[in-house]
């Protein structure tokens, strides 16, 4: 469960390199533009944003989504400042994204940083929140911007908050269903995976006219799949490569696929109150218990499978922008091999 | 200072009657569909939100800003359908801030019915409000939406919340100036109504062409002046009048006009620690110490000035459409007559 045989390395970054040189001259460059905008966003709006979104921004990730965008948009893109704000867009919605979920988390650390909520307040942290998303819609509708793309990302957005509210409803209930669970991973993550690829199809060439959905639907499964791997992640560990302490979704009473599924093969786990867990270690022990059912296990075919479905929906591409598009796929799987 | 012999009632439900009166038969009806949209923008998406945004919008006010767009768009608007979705969408990123805002001061009341955050916590208050902010977007990027007026929103909202982050920043601070002051107005207020105006007026119909920066530049001084007058509400009270006790921006931390004004009159006031303002009794005894310095006169008077500078703005317009904003205009004088 830690070491890897597989092609693509654990180190995210050797990752998205290897994507990158795979997926074709045009890529590099504008990645490169998407990381310069996503800096300029930061600043020009008030020393104090200045501050708090900069550093999130700067605190990066693996900026998947917007890898996403520039490989859906494929080689020929019509217009590629409009391929780099997209880009730029779904990476901020997702950074509002962490940086309101922290507050609600009140997490002290993301990626290693201190998050905006422990340095500067709740207040600072909704409020830069909510400036991040702005920016977000602001860069799709610059001069020669699509109301397709907009609605694309606002249909995204949209659905991360539903997700949110669903996860704080369910939070510690006893009785969330694999299908309910499915549903907030749908929302929480696979809508903006999905709109990620959409975006940038709608600025692929004609080549590739008629794939927006086809493309959309790749993202989708990619994104679920992604997030289920997250979660058993949480359970597996361990703490050097996640980052955080395992069993951290036991202690937010976020209840997840690994934990479901454990619950219905282990009476005692089935009967634990859940509220009960309250330390790390009490958390690491139903991890353990978790392991044992051999839930993980089940949890991560039914991610590949879903990696598998996405691969399958992969309309007919150039053959470059194939292959990068398959090796996001694969990256999804093996940073969790 | 508490009654009026203005020709506007202090009733804003009248107040906005008359205007509606005023302005025209096209009016009411487009405010009606309003309404009926903000109903259906709770529903539809999932049974959580469905209570807490239906339950935030429903609450109401005074819906000044869809007021606006919808008389900014005139007797000759190109396509009502989306003067309805601009409505709709200033409407939902006002009830968003709203939200947003009751988490950061964790306030239990909010026109007299409990905030989201109080029913329900900061994690559902914080996502509830980030669906509201994505359910405006996608009112106006829904098909035959136009880039302009999706530029027009997130500029505002951007500006919104660089206007919390000042607040949060300027905090409890004794050295906030009235520029200072005049720019969170600006950030906080200003700018959501010019984008209501500027929303409606570009879909006025071609008699009206041009209009847009005017319109938007009277938007934006009424918005000063609205708030403004509503700082000095603060302190005026009364508590019946406002539904919330005198001096709650004192215990806020939130340093506004009058304060700044009888600072600079009252030695007394300038050297208080306004940590030391912290139940309401001391914060209505701080609000007698404002009100003798006379500080209340002078803010009320840079508010007057700033309305008389927005009905000069105004530029040539049918004549019931004019006399509508004239009204509009007057009604956020004479509620604080």
């Amino acid at each position: 469960m830690s070491a890897s045989g597989g092609a693509v390395s654990h180190d995210p970054a050797a990752v998205v390199r290897a994507i990158v040189d795979a997926a074709g001259r045009h890529v590099a460059p504008l990645l490169a533009r998407t990381e310069e905008r996503l800096g300029a966003a930061a600043t020009g709006h008030g020393e104090v944003l200045g501050a708090h979104a900069g550093e999130t921004i700067a605190a990066g990730g693996k900026r998947l989504r917007p890898l996403l965008v520039v490989l859906a948009a494929g080689p020929a893109a019509q217009d590629e400042e409009r391929v780099v704000r997209a880009a730029v867009a779904v990476e901020l919605v997702h950074s509002a994204t962490l940086v309101h979920d922290d507050v609600l988390d009140e997490a002290s650390l993301r990626r290693g940083r201190p998050t905006v909520v422990a340095r500067a307040g709740a207040g600072m942290a909704t409020a830069t929140g909510d400036l991040l998303f702005s920016r977000a819609f602001a860069e799709l509708a610059a001069p020669g911007g699509r109301t397709e793309a907009l609605r694309a990302l606002s249909a995204a957005s949209s659905a991360l908050a539903r997700g949110e509210l669903l996860q704080r409803a369910d939070a510690w209930s006893p009785t969330v269903t694999v299908e309910r669970y499915l549903e907030r991973c749908e929302l929480k993550t696979a809508r903006l995976f999905q709109a990620a690829c959409e975006l940038g199809a709608l600025e692929a060439g004609d080549s590739a006219t008629g794939a927006t959905e086809a493309l959309g639907a790749f993202g989708r499964r990619i994104g679920l799949a992604f997030q289920l791997l997250d979660d058993v992640l949480d359970v597996a560990g361990p703490a050097e490569r996640t980052g955080k302490h395992r069993g951290a979704d036991l202690l937010d009473g976020t209840i997840t696929l690994p934990l479901i599924l454990a619950r219905e093969r282990d009476g005692e786990l089935a009967s634990l109150d859940l509220h009960s867990v309250r330390t790390p270690a009490e958390a690491e022990a139903v991890c353990d218990a978790v392991v044992a059912t051999g839930a993980l296990e089940a949890a991560r075919a039914k991610a590949l499978a879903m990696v598998r479905d996405a691969r399958g929906e992969l309309p007919v591409l150039p053959l470059t922008q194939r292959r990068a598009l398959d090796l996001v796929a694969e990256s999804v799987v093996e940073r969790y091999a």
